[in-house]
Parts: structure tokens; sequence; C-alpha cells
């Protein structure tokens, strides 16, 4: 018999079964009505989780191929960008812009912290001249469980004129994040996160000022051209064939979101959180992040003195049949990661908590 | 009651119970020994497949984002492409090339054509100071139904040095395609054709000489990045979160055309054209495509003078739910196009010529 999994990494993350039956049809026509009818749907609910009347793109690729759509489409070789990084994917960003031209300006902060409002208005405050052109920012840093304040962040950032770019894969849907209200001009997002969805599906909202700069971007792009998207979009399709199972599937994850009410599922996320920092906290671990910048979609965790990572993980898996993450890059083997973002309950906390109390016992004998 | 639909659109594709039953699990583990076993075979199997010890990327992202990778990490700006182009397919090479600052030259033939290997001959044997850096071909050409002669023109290419680029989106699966043996420097295809999936996954193939074109490119890229990819799936992963649901259920694709047998799979697509095309005339049908270059994967049909495409169409999907698809672009009206790729019988093509009997003898009372 197959062991009936608790998958709880930050992503892939479980599928209700209204969402996992969309995914389970015979393929549709990409060009059908039913599809076009879907996307407008899909667009409408993503802007309404979104509070905003930018645009959004539905790009068939992983969260990463949209952060790339967002620089491609809108940083010019030679631009100054500063990147904004407290870990793995804020540090990806800075990759990406590298990768298109741009002049990267790094402000790195410890693992486990959060970038303060005050040291990016120093930063800001001090280009006299504009020349930074846009700022990088990870809404919610999935390496270490870290979120930053995109209100405060995006507010400075707007002010000095330069364009946010925002990762939201593990906050959008998890959190608030109403992005006319906070001025955010790039935000991109998942489908395996808070989403509820098989990964495969990745979305950017594009402000008008982005759009802007879109116009004048000489970097090349075909796939992820704003333009074609854009032009597609408006007509209730996309330019070329996309994961017509995993748009039907958005569609029903949004509904069971709005079902749920947006308001209740960011409570039920902070909820989760705090659930899990104080059992842990009972269970005698530490936590890497704050409390003032604890994530609501996952929390990294320390393994207590003398069992490793690895050894908390393998106990979970084998005997409980939970997965839960490493670190990664230089994290690895210094913290575990547990998700609980998405369609996740009160229930799963429990039981983690639990499964890894036994597991630190049977470790520790 | 939901009609029960049969898609005969060159893509997507019926998909086989196994694979779908792959598609509807719960999400696993990116970076779980399940799926790194998985697409250690499913590697392993796609070389088999296309008789090649090169290496192959698997994307998530639909075929375009294939050829996106393919042109993005070989050519520079300013390079020569010769563009062979049958239709909108072998438009898209042209248009992306372009986009990544190549010097397009276009080799255009009337639709229903393939590309005349003599034709090329002439075009590289003019090409006396080697300026030509890639030659773009369309294996099938989906606009239209034509299969070109992959074997002689990417023969060509090669005595020549170019580098070939060749879209086997609707080919690969669907006829023989041996890689090596015809020294094809970069093929790329997609999930939703002849490989019996949804779509949102796609392939390249990459021979040790466009590898070194890679290395020596400087146009920009990170999602697509060739470097990146080696280095993940020689380690059986991916450098991004890939679409888990669909390379399980690549695995199990691939595993039923291995049942099949390769042969006998490229024979079923050549009967079930020989099939439609046979009961296409017999209806007083025209076909766009002469029988030397007939596409074993997609028959392009036109409508009897007085019946408009429209209204076959509509015929076939409202009385009997199928559907076939238009024409695309210049030929949109002109032409219908009828699927023969993929989890497709003898059955289906009988059904649907019945079905195109009745629906013009209805249409034209």
């Amino acid at each position: 018999m197959p062991p009936r999994e608790l998958l709880l990494i930050p992503g892939p993350t479980p599928v209700p079964d209204p969402v996992l039956a969309q995914v389970s049809r015979q393929p549709i026509g990409h060009r059908s009505q039913e599809l076009s009818k879907v996307l407008h749907e899909v667009v409408a609910d993503l802007k309404w989780l979104a509070d905003t009347s930018n645009d959004v793109f539905v790009l068939t690729a992983s969260g990463t191929g949209a952060m790339e759509a967002a620089i491609a489409n809108t940083i010019n070789p030679g631009d100054h960008v500063l990147s904004l990084i407290c870990g793995v994917f804020g540090e990806r960003w800075a990759k990406i812009a590298e990768a298109f031209g741009a002049k990267v300006e790094r402000v790195n902060v410890q693992p486990g912290h959060c970038i303060e409002p005050e040291v990016l208005k120093k930063k800001l405050a001090s280009d006299t001249g504009k020349s930074i052109k846009a700022v990088t920012i990870t809404h919610n840093e999935t390496s270490t469980g870290v979120i930053n304040d995109l209100e405060k962040l995006a507010q400075l950032v707007s002010e000095h004129g330069a364009l946010s770019i925002v990762d939201a894969v593990t906050s959008f849907g998890a959190t608030a994040l109403p992005i006319d209200k906070w001025k955010v001009d790039l935000l991109i997002s998942g489908s395996q996160k808070a989403m509820m969805l098989p990964p495969g599906l990745s979305f950017v909202f594009v402000s008008p000022k982005a759009w802007e700069a879109s116009t004048k971007c000489k970097n090349p792009r075909f796939y992820f051209d704003f333009a074609k998207q854009k032009k597609s979009i408006d007509a209730d399709t996309t330019p070329f064939t996309p994961n017509v199972s995993l748009i039907l599937a958005l569609n029903a994850s949004l509904k069971l979101i709005k079902e749920e009410g947006k308001e209740a599922c960011y409570a039920r996320h902070k909820k989760l959180r705090d659930t899990l920092r104080a059992g842990a906290k009972a269970l005698g671990l530490k936590l890497l992040a704050d409390e003032s910048c604890a994530s609501p979609s996952v929390t990294a965790i320390l393994p207590p003195d003398n069992i490793s990572v690895d050894a908390i993980r393998k106990e979970l898996k084998d005997k409980f049949k939970i997965t839960v993450a490493d670190g990664q890059e230089d994290l690895k083997g210094k913290i575990f990661r547990i998700s609980h973002m998405g369609y996740v309950y009160e229930r799963d906390m429990l039981t983690v908590l639990a499964a890894l109390k036994e597991s630190i016992q049977a470790l520790s004998k």
C-alpha cells in the first residue's frame, strides 16, 4: 500500500480535491470557448485576490520563469538595480538581473532577519542622482521563513521613483497583498504554494509604470514578452499553448479562497504559524526568524543539539510519512522548514508537532 | 451530463488513463528521491525514443519556451540564421531568432508544400563564406499538415557546418527521428502532442556541437539556461521547481510507447493518416498537402465549395462533440485540421470521417 503522505515542504503543497479534479480531466482545447471563459474568470479573481486593477499574465512556467519575465521586460543592460536579500530567493533576483546585464547592488541581511525599512530609506535617500532603476524585494523569503514589510518597502521605492519588483511566490494567498494600495509595480507568484495547485503555472502583475518600462526595454524576450501576453489576455487567451489543466485548476482554487474569504484565509495562515512556533518552542527548539518577521507560510526550525537535520527529516519521513524541507545552500543541515501554506489546517500542525516530539525523543536515546 | 468530447485538434490531444492517473496524484516533492528516480528514467527513455546520446533537458514551459531555449542559448546577436518556413511554426523560429538579434534569412514555400532539400542545398552551396550560423527547420508543420524530409535537410546542414535547430513538437513520438544518425544539433518537442500528456512540459535535445555554441553565446537567459539545466539533470534533478505531475505522467506515457513499440507506434500514425486522407478524398474533399509530404500527425482539409470551415467545425462540435481545428492566420477559414497523433486509433478516424460525411450532407441541404 503506498503511504498516505503528509507533504509539508514549502511547495509543492497539498492540493484540495475540487482542484485535483480539474487537473484530472482530459485536456480541453486551448482555443476553446470554455478555456476563454475560465481565463476571464481567473484573471478577475487573481486581481480580486491582489486588490488590483493592474494587468496580470498567467505563464506556463514555474515561479523563476515569472521572475525572469519581470526582469527581462523592464530592466535594460547597465541599469542600476538594488536587490534586498534575506536568503536564497532574494539572491535569485540579483542573479537574474545580472544575467540580463543589470548592475546589481546587494543589501544582504543575516539569515532569519528581514530588511529593515530604515535601511532601504537611507539607501534610497543617498541615491540623489536617482540612478536606481528598480528595487527587487522578496515578500516572503522561503529559505529562511521571514516575511518583509512589503507595504513600507514598496512605499519607499514608490516615493523614490524606482520600480518595485516583488517575489510573492510564498506570500500570495497566504497574507494580504493589496498591490494598488501598496504601489507594487511588478509582483510575481506561482501555483504550487498558497494557491494550492501542482507546480507549473506562474503569475505576473504589471503596473502601468512597469508596463511603460517594458515598452522601453531592449532585452531580448519572446516566450515571456509582456506585449504578447497583454495582447492575448485582453482577448481571454494566451499567446502560446498554456497548461490548460492548471488554468482550470486555478479557477477552482480561487473559488475555494473566495468561499473561505480572503481575511479568513490569511487569519488561518497566521494561526497555523503561531501554533507551530508555540509548539516548537515548547519542545525546546529554536526558531530561525524572530516573532516580528515570522512568515505566515513557512517556519524554519533549528534542530536540537546533537541531532542532525537529516536524522529528524528521515525519522519524520520513515515513521510518520511526513516530509519537511531541509535548509538550502548555506543553511543546508542547519535548519529544517515546515510549510503551513495553502491547503493546511490546525490538525496538520498538531500532527507535525506530535511527530516531531516523538522523533526527537527517539533520536535522543 | 457533460458531453463526452472527442478532441482531434493538433494538441492538446487525448491522454491515456495511466498517464492521467499520474497527473491526478497529489504532487510529490520536487527534491524527493521518487522524482529523481523518475527523472532519471524519463531522460533515458526520451533518449531511447530519439535514438540519441545527446543531452536532453525537460523544461516546465510549452513548446515555444523550448524554442526560445534553443535560440537564446546558441545564437548571438548579428548571427546569420537561415529559416526554412512552411507555415506558422516555421515563421515562429524566424521571429524568435530575430527577437534575439539574429539576421534572419527566410526561405518560404507555399502552404501545403515542404522544403525541397535541393533548395536548401543550393542555398548552402552559395554560402561560400560560411556566414550561416544556424538553420531552423520545422520537422512537422502543424499549421499545414506537412512533414519535411528532416534526414536530408539536417544532413545538408551538417555538411555545411551550421547548427540545425529543429521543431519536432508534432513529430516526436509520431515518426522516427534518430537524432544522432541524422546529426540534428538542437531538437525541441512538447508534451501535449504525440507524447499524450496535457500541455506544460517541453524537451530540448542538445548535441555536443550545440552545447559548445551555448558556451560562446552572449544572449541573456536564466530560466532556460542550458548550463543550469545540464548541471541539474546530470544530478537527476531540475534547476527550478518543475511540473512534477507532468514528469510523472511523462514517465507513464514513455512506458506506453515502449509497450507498443516505437515502430508500431509510427506505423499506426502513418496508417491513421492514410485512412483519413483516403476517406476525405472519397468524400470529394481536397487535401492541402501532397501525398509526398503528408504529415503523420495532422491533416489539413479544404472545405467543400459553398460550405464554410466555421460551419463544418460547428456542426462537428454541436452534433457530434468532435473538435477539429481551424486554419491559422492566413489559412483561417480556408482549411480545417484533424489531428491523428498520440492516443488516437483507427476507430477515431472512421468516426470523424462518418461525422464529416453527415455534417457535409446536412450543410449541403
